[in-house]
């Protein structure tokens, strides 16, 4: 519970946004896996602040330090400790945010939990936790690797511009090519001019990741409380300002009739598959070995620039206009947390089928 | 992991359609909370098959028998074991199944799991596994109401038809007055119509239950992965045939500005509120004392009296009409299972807040 | 924590010692084991009481009903629920007890724990949960035979009667013919008279169970927190009426110098083995491919048949003398307990270092 | 698992001998906890080596630094990160090491668990990595002592030389007077002597540690498997080196009858307690109010000077002798380790107990 992740891969998370950094540990990693430290460091610049013009102006190099667990290259299979120190931070930014509570931010509820709160940055409520989990997700990619899985997630809506169509429909080497991460050009132009608009009024603006793993085999899932899907929406609903989770055709399948929602299987050359993926590769909570996929909403970055009614932790109501530095849209950096939250829960899923 | 849900109030669930019957164990349940045992037995009846004529005709009576961990009619704080004993099965309904893989039901990815399989009834798949849920839920709803806490459900949403407007638009106590158990009456009557419809043609439809939970204090959450959304996302898709969850206002977040979207704080004669609630009383992951309110999407069911293409465990292709007696409609079931499921995480939440 | 003990391979019990039952549900059961259940039915006869002159002269017929899990005499992979109802019970027995905090048992304990308790036998405090033990470590021992890994135990030692030499020097096969569960017929006669003479005085006399495991393949244990031994220390201690636990030389070890204690490493025939074994088969908590063996030391039975000085609920003082029908020696009893427990952890580990 | 102990006060380490350092996430630590650096800084320097000439000469300065959960000298609740640097390590120490497996050490056992290792000084297996534990076990400690409970430990037997008596016998404010931490002047004398000429043969020595917690309130542990002195043997047996764990009269036990040790009850002045305490403060797996006492067996450390036979990696017999810098006994710097399982234990079983 907590803040760990996972049954046998496991990720223990610390950090706060203003402190010496974020960083964890990785437990139960199998031993022997080649770390590709310049491919660690590339997942990593994905999530980055700065990265581009749709992003916080924030500078963070966001360097990572390998504690543990690495020896010549190689998992050891003993735990991965490892940190990104914090820099560039200016606290100044929040003095005035010390005793107040920010709309649809963490900080009241954070008090009322702990009765004390770091207000430097929203402290451990900060998205800049995520660095943390995109190391262990790039480890987790590596290691799935090996296994031929593939987890490639994209912007398939901001606002109101949906990207329509599967996965299937677009070319996922093209998600990387723009700063929005949408795999279609024209409609990453629309969002990115969106964005800008939206930003341009101080104001910020949700959306929806799409995601699919590719090349997990049929039997991973763990009936009944540990199904695949039960574990990918946990994971997915850890990531900051995540509101919503389906797989599969999702909210839709309310709408349809058995004998147009089931998925027949057939026999491909001895293979079984089926013939539509309504299920999205999960049936009874256990993969099928067709493709995986699932949608993930965002709402807007609750930092706007503008004037909002609020109150101090005395109780007295004020007016409150944010000065930080923040994204428009969490969107973009958002691609590489559900990659990295995926692919960790594929692994452990993973692990926990050998263990059979 | 596994069969068992929660960290400190913990349910171990076992059991199959057609073997000896259902139930499970529940740990840590607080000591000295009275068990109105007529209470449990109604709430059990609640996810009873044929309490109506729009659930299948099956017949079980799902009396159940406390084991343990009840002494004089209060619990003990030591494990609560109980048992739903089956009856009423026709096994020769699923004798043609044995060696069938039904389109999109779990059988053929619990075989590719586990390399063999009860095919009675879909075994430990089945739906049947969910009357300890509601046990479960039962007793979490009765140590929930010493804290005033109340968690609500009803059917939002059948098909194409749906309760348009929020909870708080209609009177939940009426949720009950109808087989459909959705609380607007004309709505449910278009509701009913419809699965008498979808039934008469041997097809089966989904939609959507809504769930509030109303008292929990603020405070409730363990960030960063033990989100209280992220809990209740997991335990909702551990229900047979859910697809989707969103809390709050879920993927219309995506559409919305941080402007339109933020819920300002005020202060409410020296509580601290706020004025809107898009965020679904859950900021950062905790409690922040407002109502707490999702929707969970379900599929069809599976099962349709209707040719179906698919294959055979050897892998040869056939056409399958199933004859079992099965719902139209999983909805009106699902609803007591959507609330036990959050009265479980609920009480889980606030016994891990009282560990602090 | 609280009633599952284990990490894959998982048992959480159930009941008390004058409610309906005691079982539990064993989650996480490899798929396809065969279940032998006269086996389980002998091994649970081994813990029955009234099986000699030695033990309690309580009948309990001990008849265990699985519930789950289990389909045409395999294991499915889904968890096995089962239950050992109660009988004989004579809760007037115990009537006296209501008001009064046994010396040396765990009323007074639980009283402070859980401001509630049921005082029949002991309630969840009494022995007789150990039968669950007994079902769930005959499925383990059936698990590890197909892996050839042995679980044997007997008794070495009762009062101060102790069988000198090593596992080694005894046929271990002989344990289960005499009633004390000595290996060695003579000591074991003498250990019987003690006992007997124990009894005859209204009295109870602690002792020590011996246990070796052979056949585990080196590479078994989790460091830094899950050591073989740690967890075979946690399984041993949560036995009723354990003392002490000790691997290899154990607590002599404190004696002893490294030059004396240390186990040399030799090619035999290419497969590295160890001279000696003080290591007790487990080096950095990992086994290393040598016999594992381990002693659990138990305190004598708390209720004697003799005036004890005690106080009452509301505090009073008073004098109390037991009736009840209980054992002179937990020691006869205890060692299939022993082995279930150690095979429970065995199978766990097994299993575990297959997640890799 | 693995690498994490606890259930609610969670402590997660990482880190090699020779790596970058070692460290640990606390993660479950009340909110609002004062903590006192210097405190953790001489809690920390009692195991450092170097401290006295009966430990290893190497010099480590051992400077904890904390990168997150404490905002201005108070915890917050989040998660609380820290690493420990490695210096001073001089790997060609070790260098004839990396193809040899050293009798008695975990070499053997690693290599074969992971199919891989970090021969330098033992890698993950190495001591080192309980500078971590005693970073944590100040904490807890700091933690425990607002509910005015204590946690000592001390040396009470080396090799064969014995502290007699209880630890009520003696002062344990004088443990710190002295290298060998043994309260009684003129054993430890006696002690220190034996360890020097131990040392001088090139030898190592084993020992006792025994522990007492007092101000421990009735009600901690959780039955079945979660029984308090369970824990605390789990706790215990995970620190390098241990053999055996005992509490209360332990081993002793198994010479007495029920009548000469049981603990009668009495009332002191309407508080309820016992005349003796064989018990060792915990019945039933719960704590009773009384003092709480342990031993713990370790064995000599593995390095000595001195010629062993051992094999290689590749099977080849040879002999080795060890130049490295090592303790001639673990006992002095096992105490505060000891000291340190056993403040985690309490506080995470207080914190539990909070749950109900």
């Amino acid at each position: 519970m907590y803040n760990t992740f996972g049954n046998v891969f496991r990720f223990t998370s610390f950090g706060e946004s203003h402190g010496k950094g974020v960083g964890g540990i990785i437990d139960g990693c199998p031993p022997g896996v080649s770390i590709d430290m310049e491919y660690v460091r590339r997942e990593l610049g994905r999530r980055r602040p700065g990265q581009s013009a749709l992003t916080t102006p924030r500078s963070e190099s966001d360097e990572v330090e390998f504690l543990s667990g690495i020896y010549e290259g190689r998992t050891t299979g003993t735990p991965i400790g490892f940190i990104i120190r914090n820099e560039g931070q200016r606290s100044h930014d929040y003095d005035e945010l010390r005793a107040v509570y920010r709309p649809s931010h963490a900080d009241y509820a954070y008090r009322q939990k702990y009765g004390i709160r770091d207000p430097r940055g929203g402290g451990r409520s900060s998205a800049r936790e995520t660095a943390g989990r995109c190391v262990a997700g790039a480890i987790a990619k590596i290691a799935l690797g090996g296994s031929r899985i593939t987890v490639r997630a994209y912007t398939s809506q901001v606002g109101s511009i949906r990207l329509e169509g599967s996965y299937k429909d677009f070319d996922l080497g093209l998600t990387e090519t723009n700063p929005v991460r949408c795999p279609h050009a024209a409609t990453a132009s629309e969002m990115e001019a969106l964005i800008r608009d939206v930003q341009s009024q101080g104001d910020t603006i949700g959306g929806v990741v799409s995601c699919v793993i590719q090349g997990a085999p049929a039997g991973l899932g763990e009936p009944v409380f540990g199904k695949l899907h039960a574990a990918l929406a946990h994971a997915m609903l850890s990531i900051n300002a995540a509101k919503g989770f389906e797989y599969g055709d999702g909210f839709d399948a309310a709408h349809y009739r058995g004998s147009e929602h089931n998925d027949a299987f057939f026999s491909d050359n001895g293979i079984i598959r089926t013939r539509t993926n309504y299920s999205g590769g999960i049936q009874g909570g256990i993969s099928n070995g067709e493709d995986i996929y699932f949608r993930v909403a965002f709402k807007a970055v609750a930092t706007i620039r503008r004037a909002q009614e609020t109150v101090t932790e005395t109780g007295e109501e004020t007016l409150l206009t944010a000065h930080g530095r923040h994204d428009p849209c969490v969107l973009p950096r958002a691609v590489p947390i559900v990659e990295s939250m995926a692919a960790m829960t594929l692994l452990d899923y993973l692990l926990m089928q050998k263990a059979k």
